[in-house]
């Protein structure tokens, strides 16, 4: 049977030079990094590489890296512990959040702090002058994403940031989306917390990454052992930090090459689902290479994504990671306020392993699939 | 070189054949869970499979487990995410838990819970007696561990739980050290909530388990999509959960077999290293099959663990999960209030990988190691 997978905003495949990477910390080099021997001191040793490797490709000290589970601890991480450290009352969001970020978000409410939840433009733009206008000395942290996971708007990060420092406020990214296809550096994007990810860029699910810039207040989320600084006890998943390791420094390396490649098809789909009489697309032309999001009259977007599975298609409705959830997506809700296209929503996401035939395939397979519901 | 691995405490070699499970779902099979397609599927069936023999190994049902990424978490989801949900002020503990659990009632008391820390005996046991004692209407939660992991206590969980319960409150034990080597049954020894982890029984590194009993008000303690039945959000760690599953299955099937193949070479260990002059044993002789603990008058334990090192054995001062941390054992000085004993201990533990040409390694090298270090 046919196959083409367009879900690689939900997971990428394991790229296999990065599970290369990671078989001897699978097999021989098993040590506990925080064991006094030899096989402990080889286990830290791929650990630091590692660290070194995802440092370099956001420009800062090793030192300033933390390794996490994955993209929703480092975002609750971020969140919650930079407002507890903070000895501040308030912190700021967007509606088109990830639920990592939506849900720190509640977990401070409940812990007695205050929130605001900006709204975005119909691309899903969060402004800086509604930002600014947000502000205020008892806000410590502001959390805005650098690309939105479900319909590819990029957001002005640097200017972002540039508001809530000019305010006292740390700023924080939830860049899992956006790693390896934006350019992301300390100094040019002004980020104080960055969270990342390693299986949406073709490395190992279970691991991830923040960002803290040196200096920055911080408490701990996860208490124990005092691992990574204090600030992630736990005993070091070494073959997904390497693997993390791999992944970030393969991808960041071949951004020049990938990113264009993708960008192509990814205007190529565009133009393609364009063409289906009733369809609407969810998210800026210019959006993230990667993520194309399209609503189409009269179809469930969670109906469709079970059609084109049967076509051999892989698709999402929404996130996929809100685990089966068949709520409309509330991004699309935040972007345009109608139900039934948020209902409808479906997004097709693309990596470096997609190729021309599986966007042929795709946009020969779901005119008739959109077709055929609408006949049903 | 020769080497032997005797930090089987700290960590364990992944089984070849967990390994073998894994591959599939660190190739083919990277599906995220929650997507509504083939991949999605495939990945759902292989986590559903390991949530299966995990809950076979407590006599549970597969819906009282919560995937983690590792012990340290689980025991921080326990206490923590008990804590809050139960709406009362106060949880009791032991000064020989694992800093995952002590550092977990730190973050109780700074979120302005109370918390008890029972004392032990010199063979670090917590009497019902004391517990009982402790007890009272404001308790939320009792945590006591079922194996010390660095002396190798084995607790009386029966008898705690049902103290705990005849007083209205909930019962946890960390089960990381004891899990596969002692009997662990739902019904039979009652606890409420149990931790495990994947890396201490042969699984991979970043995956563990938290036991809930069904109907426990539990909160979470990462926040997002939703995932693990809204106690545990994240995109599921796939092939760690396939390892955990696998390992664990592996090791309960195994248990009546190598328990006592490795309590053989246990006990070898102890009357060998009671020879040495000056050597005094940390733990009680009927404890967990797998951890011999010692103290060498005269001896520092980090600088015993570099010597073997150098030697080819690798062993362990404390706990190797306290990140290089040369504070003195806080279990040897809850079990003794010697500074120079907590200062000494060495910890020499054994797995199924364990061989008796090991123990021979160690039971040459070992006495020579000591007496050269005293005549510096």
């Amino acid at each position: 049977m046919r196959r083409a997978y367009f879900d690689n905003g939900a997971t990428t495949a394991l790229d296999p030079a990065v599970l290369e990477r990671m078989m001897p910390y699978l097999a021989a080099e098993y040590g506990n990094p925080g064991s006094m021997h030899y096989l402990g001191d080889a286990a830290a040793a791929g650990v630091r590489t590692a660290r070194k490797e995802v440092a370099d490709t956001l420009g800062c000290l090793p030192s300033e890296i933390v390794f996490t589970s994955g993209g929703t601890e480092s975002d609750n991480l971020a969140v919650i512990g930079a407002m507890v450290a903070s000895g501040k009352r308030r912190a700021v969001t967007c509606a088109v959040e990830h639920s990592a970020v939506l849900e720190s978000f509640a977990e401070l409410r409940r812990r007695g702090f205050e929130t605001t939840v900006l709204g975005v433009d119909g691309e899903g733009r969060v402004s800086a002058g509604d930002l600014e206008a947000a502000m205020g000395p008892d806000v410590g942290l502001v959390s805005i994403m650098t690309a939105n996971n479900e319909i590819g708007t990029v957001m002005d990060i640097r200017g972002l940031a540039e508001v809530a420092h000019s305010h006292g406020a740390l700023f924080h990214t939830d860049a899992v989306q956006a790693y390896t296809k934006a350019a992301l550096g300390k100094d040019d994007q002004g980020f104080d917390l960055l969270s990342l990810s390693a299986h949406k860029i073709h490395g190992p699910k279970g691991v991830g990454a923040l960002f803290v810039r040196s200096g920055t207040p911080m408490a701990p989320t996860m208490f124990g052992g005092g691992q990574e600084n204090g600030l992630r006890s736990s005993t070091e998943n070494v073959p997904g930090i390497v693997g993390l390791g791999a992944a970030a420094a393969t991808g960041h390396a071949a951004m020049g090459r990938v990113v264009p490649k993708i960008g192509k098809m990814r205007k190529r789909i565009i133009e393609g689902i364009r063409e289906i009489p009733g369809s609407t697309m969810n998210g800026p032309a210019d959006g993230i290479c990667n993520i194309v999001n399209f609503s189409f009259e009269g179809v469930s977007g969670k109906d469709l994504v079970i059609a084109l599975s049967n076509e051999g298609i892989a698709a999402s409705a929404a996130a996929a990671c809100s685990a089966g959830s068949s709520d409309p997506s509330h991004v699309v809700m935040a972007i345009s306020g109608d139900v039934r296209r948020a209902m409808g929503a479906l997004r097709v996401s693309l990596s470096k392993f997609t190729t021309d035939a599986d966007v042929d395939f795709l946009l020969e397979t779901l005119p008739e699939t959109v077709a055929r519901m609408r006949k049903r």
